[in-house]
């Protein structure tokens, strides 16, 4: 987590917001108002940061808030702010849009971490993020159990079916990449088919991505990887299907839904005046 | 839609994905080659401008795109690029990501739209948008055949359940926004309880909301309130509920859902090595 | 009043008056000073927010400054800051030049409403704001007991003579902007004749504007529309006219010369040395 | 001018009036007009680089626009423009409330400079400029006849009365000042009575602004100080006193209604519908 | 090389130089003209992107340039660019100033890549570039023959000298680091005692960093560590010392002075008038 | 020295360096800890407002920090800061990055006023500056004793060989300029021939500058200029060969080396874990 960059994007998602100015705001004043954050569903909470800094630009007090990652159940009390209740109740729309977002996140990666436990293979994300949000999204797939797939196209190498006919073949993309790609980038190939497998293999990559391939596949190829090269799982995998895929010599497998499709966590905020202030 | 605002969003998603760059392009070089944008769901096709614009900020040229609220089947071809091979794979995913998020509200909105049809009631967004998404998400929402709520804080006045209770009544707080509203500022006044409406009919707003109530309460209070006064409802309203919520004297509906929960339409991009340049 | 957006605002005009740095700063020195600012005509002053935003960015201490739309006399004490000497000359001319441009539409603005006072009509503003001062520009107006127009093109339809013409008829523009428009976004209709006026009638818009009409034809014209659609004024009108442009039937009069063309409040930022620190 | 940061304040103000989107652009439609933008008064016209990059940003074209400094009368073509309707309208406001403004500034300094004409004394601006508008109004103040003053505080050494007290005295300002400033950097001392002006003539420095004086004081002290010393008059003058001001050993003098009160040359932008296109 | 990004940076690195406008351009006017940019050193160029882009910005037009990582010697032309003799003037000093220091970096990278042919060890660059221009000296590093270290604090984790004294032990800070580290994040060990470098191997990172070690302990330690773990050198490397410091079982050779300490490559640009416009 | 200017450009290259997150911050946890920048080189420092701005950024206190200016010996403590062992890691580099390349800029500018110490001439920078650093780059000339040559092409005119060929001559080059020049813009005039010097006296300009002379013309020349224009010399002067170049009548000598070439002064921060907070 980027605290500058963070402070970055909430001045801008609340300006989106707020715009001239709340114009409801003159039927609030500034009371100094209690405002508490509650769970109304199970899940896992994701948005401490998000709280904490939305808070400050907004003149707030945080209060209590949970650690990110931390399991909720309706009715939980996930956070409490303090302050001027015009200012509340103009941040509150923006927070809540967030923090129900990347906790909807968290609690997918976690249903899905849990469901993998004990197998040794481990759930991540994708590229599959909601444009503008991509730290915060990684970061709750984090908080829910999970871990990062490269943070962007400056991370590492895919080598996949585009590059594999752009480059003419697997073994003339990976050296094409190789030329530029730094001691430290790995490399990742993409494979289709078994005979792909082969020649992926040859090339030494540090991960190889088996797509959309069925269980019995998966075993049968991840049994050809030598040790020392990593086996990544992807395509069509859903949380019904997720244990089945974990066969044996699977080391990761990446979920775009975590990301793209995983349903807000219902949150609401609820505000108590306290006492009168200015 | 304001082009210059898109612009400076899409140059924002394309750096946080693309950074310093992107480190696989070097496999495929700048062959001239086309990219065919299909649907792989039915649904309703939003992303027009985000294509145009985004094509042009890479370099790419748009062949074809479709018009946005077309509907599309899976197998629709929705749009097709041309332009330098790396060019098109480093802006991929950023375009993928936002027009199929986009198209999803759309496509979701559609459905709304087509269930309320005879019904002379509109469907209408909300404010809980993605943080940064706002503008393509209510823009994706007219395309769909919805309606735009406010835009934001700036735009109309809403008074809820924390306004009345800060200001001590309906009344008070309506009194407090009109001092500062202008007059082409609409007012509306959400209500929870039968009492409430008499109060807020009282101040003769624009608009009135019926939260959270069962379609006989809709039916009933709706019948209460003048001609003039638009009426909403809102709250707890799904696809499943949707046709029965729209009882007479009903205006609009509001469904946060279209933007915070609409899944994303599946959508793929294919590249077509084209022609070597350079 | 969007606090976070004054920041960004006012950062951007230190930078653009401060560039590389204050280069006889150099005289002054950190010894710990007050300013006192002080109007030298009589008016109403506006610039609270932006003097204690201002001074936070630039590490001064606001002890004392007048609430927004306080009336001023030749003398009156309308702020008093205190800080380090350098700090406060380096902003002093940003600040300056800002709260005497805005009281100076404030002061205006608190003559056209004094000028109405007993009509029931209201004095609003228009979009002929500075560019990159609207927000501003349009809290002065209200703060000197005017209302504000439309925010900006997104807040409202106004149909004017282009859109008309482009339309082919002021009822297929209505029918145009209907379509897209949502259910609290007010419609206004200009008209120029009569003819007009009865066809914008038909379209029950939010609001019409009689445009550069006599008093004799703003009070006909007035009379013609029914309750529930409200009436402005524009075009051509001054101090001198306003109270006899306020005809029966009027509900507002918008003034571009609120923002366009008032002057500015004469104002004068005294120091006074006080103790030596560093 | 600076025309890379002139593209970035213009699409500022596009985006503070355009917003989410014009609201009534989908009256227009894209129709192909051109626009002819009218002075409604005599002036000096100033907004050429303004209506190129402005045009350029929206997508329009310029078929034709006036020299920077052009004198104009009421009726004359300022400048022709030509685009699809919709963004036509939606620049018109913003780039008239610019041209307009800045136009008043050119004129005004015409004024100004027209009077002057024949005593060798040059008319300047001052830092009393619009926040965010400095660069432009710089512009049009040389575009008007005027000469600049220094762009901001990193441009030169001002040593004001406050400089004076803080520092002790005239002598030990300039010497802190000259500790830091560059051999290039001005330093000018402002002087309010005789004594400090002869403690200023003995810091040589490059100019000495005579503030507030009669023109008797400042035909004499004028007379006092040596060649290669430049003399600015400043303070309480208007075009009515402008020309008795200029007494002789005057070399410019400083008005700060050049830009903070010059009003606005009233213009027009009218539309005439050409073909339909798409 | 992420050219949205890049774009971003040129025209921030023309508005430090050029402000609110060239003064200077008054006398060059727009008489177009060819200008040529001529090594004046032998080294390797870099920039062709910088001129391209930047060329753009300011509306000229590249006739010529370079490839990245062309060897140059004094007197090649490295680029010819033209357009309106002012724009060129106005673009000349910060094109240049960015050209020299990143073709010194790319020359400076290309010695120490010549140095290490045949020895099967790369040459990297580090995290101490030039605040600011971090990807352009990575890509001038590559340009040059060298290869990319990671490119941030989020690409990699480098487990350092703090990190082992704030986790208490290399083991575990490595388990922490993995615990949110994603599959394809490298883990890179920096050791300075044998002691450590055992316990270093015992954790499989992907690299283990020798720092500021003689060439005996490099081989002999580089003999210790197993196949599938990368061995990095750093600390104290000079052009003379570069080759006999890749001794056997180096992989990499890191040297913070190919961004920090390059000597800019002397280059010039001449101007030609060819013809008059306007 | 402009603060919101450094604040601004601090968290531009924090966010640089940082990305999406620390991934090796995970190892350190918030344990409070001190830092110690000592100089491991004798020089000057630089970096007081950089390390003040950037530790509140980072949410650092600064226990300790030198003046700008200060000599250092190899060993001296420049700066101890205080705050979590994650901030402090996770800034580190940037600060070193800034403070190192601009206490070499200080160093090499302190040696360079050293060597003149006693004629009388000043040593001044250029605008070779970094693209991004030109604030601090000129901040540390100061601070080494040097003085500001123009901030940028919009604070003074030079007249250089370009723009003498471009007018026509030199007399017509400084008569363009005038013509927009205000009355305290300095024009200085770059000579190469005694011809040139003769026609650039005739203009009577601030300053003249002697491009790559001998000393025997450079000292010849420079009694050729009357009293009252400066005399600078520039051009292929060294450390080696500056105090040499201080030949009578020349008033500053400019040395692009003290920003283009300026060696790094070394300097390392060391960690002391204090105590575990959280």
């Amino acid at each position: 987590m980027n605290r500058l960059l963070l402070k970055q994007q909430l001045t801008q998602f609340f300006n989106e917001d707020i715009g001239l100015g709340d114009r409801s705001a003159a039927a609030l004043g500034q009371t100094r108002t209690e405002a508490v954050i509650t769970a109304k569903q199970d899940g896992c909470f994701y948005g401490r940061e998000v709280l904490i800094e939305g808070a400050s630009l907004l003149g707030l007090e945080v209060l209590y808030v949970l650690h990110d990652g931390s399991r909720v159940q309706s009715g939980t009390e996930a956070a409490r702010l303090s302050g001027p209740c015009d200012s509340l109740l103009s941040g509150e729309r923006v927070l809540l849009n967030l923090v129900q977002r990347l906790s909807g996140t968290a609690s997918l990666t976690r249903k899905a971490a849990d469901l993998l436990e004990g197998t040794g293979v481990r759930i991540t994300d994708t590229r599959k993020t909601t444009p503008g949000l991509r730290m915060l999204e990684k970061d709750a797939v984090r908080a829910g159990g999970g871990a990062s797939h490269r943070g962007g196209l400056d991370e590492a190498c895919m080598i996949k079916e585009n590059h594999i006919a752009a480059a003419g073949s697997i073994t003339r993309a990976v050296e094409a990449v190789r030329r530029t790609a730094g001691p430290l980038t790995a490399v990742e190939i993409e494979v289709e088919t078994e005979k792909e497998l082969h020649e992926a293999i040859q090339c030494r990559p540090h991960a190889i991505m088996l797509d959309d391939c069925t269980n019995d596949e998966a075993m049968r190829w991840a049994a050809l990887i030598p040790d020392g090269i990593l086996v990544e799982r992807s395509g069509s995998i859903t949380l019904d299907t997720l244990r089945g895929a974990a066969v044996p010599g699977i080391d990761f497998i990446s979920m775009g839904a975590l990301t793209h499709s995983a349903p807000a966590l219902d949150m609401s905020m609820r505000l108590a005046v306290k006492e009168t202030v200015q």
